[in-house]
């Protein structure tokens, strides 16, 4: 099968600012299984880089260590499909890091495209987004954690993506499996020609 | 927004029998964080009842515990969406348990489709199984842990689901991943009208 290239589509996931149950905006701990599984959806779909941002130094070293673990240590031999997903994901202290990343790396600015549970002004439809990002410009797609992704994140967005929408009302996704779904409703082709 | 129903629709996670890395027919761990994120996906989708398939007491236990334990518990009061999604996780023995409970309650026994990373005989499409999912006779869609499906399984199911292509070669999702991608091919509408 001929390999699709997604490189100049990025995804970025925050653990700050986002806000808590409670609605304060709070820095939210990584989770580890989060950036494993993540990062195979980023594979599978061959999206470009996979920026975890956190500001703290100690949640950046978690990730670094478990980076390093699957790429060089044990791990590298024990699962290479582990590290194969994780040979594109970095750890940044915040979404200009990733922006400014991309710029240099493409020469251009990024369109930044947010996500969330909830519908955000200048929102965009699925079938839209996959047209614009069909045109090849680079784009970063930004996910919260916690209960989602502080105001100025959103207004300060290209585009808001519409939520997830199962037709049942309820709308409490994990991050991991929005993501999943988002990637291959953006990215997935439904019918490929099987080898 | 209307509520659409799938409630014909269900779904079977299998641990066993189910591979392991070298092939060998196991019994695989529950994983509680798959409990959690499979029938968040469920109830987004709508999906009937989603069967966790284990013969081993002690992991029944384990998720019958946690089940209790956010339907009726402190989790309950805490976390509503969280009861909210295991309303209709329930555990069964065997899968010929899960296709028993839905011949009872729906007096048809389902059409079994299986799935896995792997093209199998009696193949179909995304756009061919919607198509008879919506038809409204009663379906249940199962999935493996650990390193898929035995293969007796596979061979007497009704339909084997082509696997998820992200166009990369890349075909390792976490099973909670393909899951959700799954629904929303089968089940989701990329453009629904918002409110």
């Amino acid at each position: 099968m001929t390999e699709v290239s997604n490189s100049n589509i990025h995804l970025a996931l925050v653990h700050f600012p986002v806000y808590n149950k409670t609605g304060e905006v709070i820095v939210s701990s990584v989770t580890t299984l989060d950036v494993h599984d993540i990062s195979r959806a980023c594979r599978t779909y061959g999206v470009g880089t996979f920026y975890v941002i956190t500001p703290l130094k100690t949640q950046q070293e978690l990730v670094e260590r478990l980076i390093s673990h699957w790429l060089k240590g044990f791990g590298a031999e024990y699962n290479p499909t582990r590290k194969e997903a994780l040979l594109k994901t970095v750890v940044k202290n915040n979404l200009e890091g990733a922006v400014q990343e991309i710029t240099e790396q493409s020469g251009k600015k990024p369109r930044v495209i947010v996500t969330g549970a909830k519908q955000a002004p200048k929102s965009i439809g699925y079938e839209a987004l996959k047209k614009e990002l069909e045109q090849g410009e680079p784009s970063l797609l930004v996910f919260g954690t916690g209960w989602g992704l502080e105001k100025n994140l959103v207004q300060n967005a290209d585009h808001a993506l519409l939520p997830i929408e199962g037709g049942s009302g309820f709308n409490h996704l994990p991050v991991r499996g929005a993501i999943s779904i988002i990637l291959d409703r953006l990215l997935g082709n439904r019918e490929l020609p099987v080898d």
